[in-house]
């Protein structure tokens, strides 16, 4: 399952409360387009500001909706306990694999970060995926470190966050990386404006933000690398740039992609958890003008 | 209550779970030295590692035990609605006054910041302290910001982070940020090492990690700021030179105090909450060395 498109639908929001008529909606989309795999509660799945309730219920409603195309589910928390009571909860609700953000409230050390995958690893049935974003975990892998984590039993992918824009810089990353890796781990990109850099440098998977709303898009993209045709990687990224730019001008895709969602009618308007608060009305109009000059909708 | 000795007791963990035993020892030290606040649940308090019957449960405990001094409940969570559930949590258990810091997953911008303090102080009954620490929270106030925050009714003191060891850009820092409040908000400096800098210029509360297990030393500190003697003040900090020597070397006080704290036979040896690693041995030994040549036990 750690291949291809592994589309990250949105969790929204809808009076403080998960809206699952939305999640729903959403979840439809990326079932009917036959994404390769669903990756739950991670990023704008906003697993960070739902209770261990909450995350267990979207969970659950995900894999009974999922139509058979395996569901991998997040359960980064800070404390190590409460991942390993997530991961139990994720497993129960028939999650297919796990995705493991090393949350840090005290900066952690790489023997902290070993040690949490080491315990969740030696618990958990499905296989990991380690979640390296280190602009929300604050945690910084080193090439070595990773090397540790992926030869533990049962770890399987890495996403890892963007690369260079640039390349050769972004193939030398990868390839790095992956020598470091035993064979059976796959890498996968995220940072969906450099998701085609990351695929022509090798990347098996992405996980991508974009595909949970727009899945067709991203998998025109994923399936274009498959196939070694690099130039219509890179002409379907180049497409996409006004919503990549998007991205870049409200602090990464979280804000976007929730505005969409609202303006594609599957949610509110407003489907941000607080504290975290909508766009304002022009910049509202500006992802409107994109999702419509783009064909998104 | 924003003014003097608050207290920041560590909250250790037994075999997984917060050790209430361990937690009422460190408790007694407190109540005993008389120091003017609690601030529970706060930095070394572990908030961030517990799930939020835990910190309802220590919240009470605290309280009950406190010997009439009042006790602030830290309240910080990713998510608003669980910020608002754990205040009410705290004002139940009969918390005096609420410490919030805003914890961010996506960052944060100063309008969502702001509409969390306000959501919160038009909620509680018992006044605010901001909690201004960007090393773990990830957001940066600025002063404008700050001024803002600290006119909303109900706000009562700033916990501000580490200042400069040199007196008069401590000064000039205080005096500008003071600049933008109420008269009625009381400036607190944290960061034990530079709590001597920011009481000479003019903090009227050290909200202190050292003074929640050696309360006896910081209290010397407070007074002699109370009485205008900063020659008392610096003099009390450097004699206290190798206990922040060691908090620098292991990336804050959270690792040392646990381990003073297992050195005291307060707590077990290993009382920090995973992914949280003990010192080692060696770095073990170095910490007995200090607490020994300070007599600090």
């Amino acid at each position: 399952m750690f291949t291809g498109l592994s589309a990250f639908p949105l969790t929204p929001f809808s009076a403080g409360s998960p809206d699952e008529k939305g999640f729903l909606k959403i979840l439809r989309r990326l079932t009917e387009a036959k994404v390769d795999s669903l990756g739950v509660l991670g990023s704008t799945g906003s697993y960070a500001y739902m209770t261990r309730e909450q995350r267990g219920r979207i969970a659950r409603v995900a894999v009974e909706n999922a139509a058979n195309i395996p569901v991998m589910v997040c359960v980064g928390a800070v404390s190590t306990d409460e991942v390993l009571r997530l991961a139990d909860d994720a497993q129960q609700a028939g999650a297919s694999a796990l995705l493991l953000p090393p949350v840090s409230y005290q900066a952690l050390n790489d023997d902290e970060v070993y040690g949490l995958f080491e315990t969740v690893a030696r618990r958990a049935s499905v296989p990991l995926c380690v979640y390296d974003n280190p602009g929300t975990t604050h945690f910084t892998f080193s090439d070595a470190l990773h090397g540790k984590i992926a030869s533990l039993p049962g770890v399987h992918s890495i996403k890892i966050p963007g690369v260079s824009a640039d390349a050769e810089a972004a193939a030398v990353r990868v390839r790095n990386l992956r020598d470091r890796l035993p064979a059976h781990v796959t890498l996968g990109i995220s940072g969906d404006s450099s998701a085609a850099s990351g695929l022509i440098a090798g990347c098996e998977v992405w996980y991508s933000v974009c595909g949970g709303l727009f899945p067709a898009v991203a998998k025109k993209m994923t399936e274009a690398a498959a196939a070694g045709d690099h130039a219509a990687v890179r002409q379907q990224s180049e497409r996409l740039m006004p919503l990549w730019a998007l991205f870049g001008q409200h602090g990464g895709s979280f804000r976007v992609i929730s505005a969409a969602a609202g303006l594609l009618g599957l949610t509110d308007y407003d489907c941000l958890p607080r504290p975290l608060l909508p766009l304002r009305a022009d910049q509202l109009a500006d992802v409107k003008r994109v999702i419509s000059s783009l064909e998104l909708a």
